[in-house]
């Protein structure tokens, strides 16, 4: 019998994925977390309802809100990933040879999911140089500091991960990164939802003198249409060359990923909040 | 009650869009063709169980089909439309001032639904310098000739369109081409189907002495990363700027859509036939 996962884009959207097994359900004191056997993209990872990670497409996401930021600073030694409990973004932030980077995970069970089935990603723990902490990334960054690059990895700015596009917590990371320091951040889709790139957008460009939405292709994720920020008091130009293999990043991407459509530009030019 | 059109991406993935109400159904003497009104993308162009195109996304479609080639080519006066029944590309066209646009589409019931239902689409038929023929496009290659610019705007390498992928169709073209002349094809996706992309790009690279691809991100189309292939005897770069207002395309998208993944360039290096 066929068994299929519906994650709903909008509520008359929805996109399916056709399931060979269900590995684990697990309802954490902060979300609802289902790990699927799926046919077509292998293991995925699924938070209250959302597809946030897939085997096959995972490299997309992560090596865009990985690369980008790094590549932006001269020489990124201490990072902070906040989210990210997967491991991915730690596994592609480690290529660039870092001091330290510290993941910030509020949920425990998702980085047990990740530890346990999706080693893929969560292989980046056993390296020395990543540090854990089960904590909220809100009251991380009011105690720690000197981060050369921060990654905001969350789930979608509603739920747990509200906190981490607003004001207060915008300006919290700025206190917390070193000079030249910049932060990156996944901010949804502008095809069904400009209005919250336009938001993170324009609440970062407050705050930083700098800001910049880049686009990726993502297919499992609403409309494959998919925006990152980044925002910094130093230009956002890339000062370095990607020396490892990747395979969806090329510096070339690096451009081409901030140039948007007319639609997104003119939606954010004339955004207000 | 709830009435769902579902397209199948793959045979483990589809996409689901709510409907209003269904338009129109026709079995074609080629294909069958619904037409529904859709909750969030409005009306939409089923064929053979394939969304066509949307109301709210055929923008970006028709916008990267007709405007890289066009501003492509220094002055193109006599465009070719082979497919694209249902007039969006031609409605592109004449924002380029062609002298002719001849659009070749096999099935007469595309246009006729179109005219009727999709006027969005379909109101380039008003303008006289369109000329409409009813057949199929392999055929009329062979007899027409001097285009400037020909746009392949058809379904997918199955069913009725298969031949539009072949070498022997190809050929025709590149004689039914001015000096000069440009031809663009969509090809698909290159996340599902590499395959299909490297070998229209393969193929035409063996007929003409220029070809690339581009992309663009369309949200109704499997992955939401589609591609585009150019071939011409002169170099493909940008000629020309674009002067009129566009929704999806601007200049510097010409470039950009043109930087692609390392996955899909490896495959593409790698590709052999």
């Amino acid at each position: 019998m066929d068994y299929w996962f519906s994650e709903e884009h909008t509520s008359n959207v929805k996109l399916s994925f056709r399931i060979k097994e269900e590995i684990a359900h697990v309802k954490s004191h902060y979300q609802d977390i289902y790990l699927f056997e799926t046919y077509e993209f292998g293991k995925m990872l699924v938070i209250d309802g959302t597809v946030q990670t897939t085997i096959k497409d995972e490299f997309i996401y992560h090596e865009m809100i990985v690369h980008p930021p790094m590549l932006t600073h001269p020489q990124p030694k201490r990072i902070l990933i906040i989210g990210g409990g997967d491991g991915g973004a730690a596994r592609e932030v480690l290529k660039h040879d870092p001091e330290e980077v510290h993941v910030v995970e509020i949920d425990r069970d998702v980085v047990e999911l990740s530890k346990k089935y999706l080693r893929e990603l969560s292989s980046a723990y056993q390296n020395p140089r990543v540090h854990l902490h089960i904590e909220n990334g809100v009251e991380f960054v009011k105690k720690e500091r000197n981060f050369d690059v921060i990654i905001i990895d969350s789930t979608d700015p509603v739920g747990p991960a509200a906190g981490l596009f607003e004001r207060e917590f915008y300006e919290s990371l700025k206190a917390s990164l070193n000079e030249g320091g910049i932060i990156t951040q996944q901010c949804g889709t502008p095809f069904y939802h400009p209005e919250e790139v336009c938001k993170a957008k324009n609440t970062l460009g407050k705050i930083f003198r700098y800001v910049k939405i880049y686009l990726a292709y993502i297919p499992t994720y609403p409309s494959g249409m998919w925006a990152f920020v980044m925002a910094s008091d130093s230009p956002i130009e890339r000062r370095r060359s990607c020396g490892f293999k990747t395979r969806y990043y090329n510096d070339e991407i690096y451009d081409s990923s901030m140039v948007l459509p007319n639609f997104v530009k003119e939606y954010c030019d004339n955004y207000r909040d």
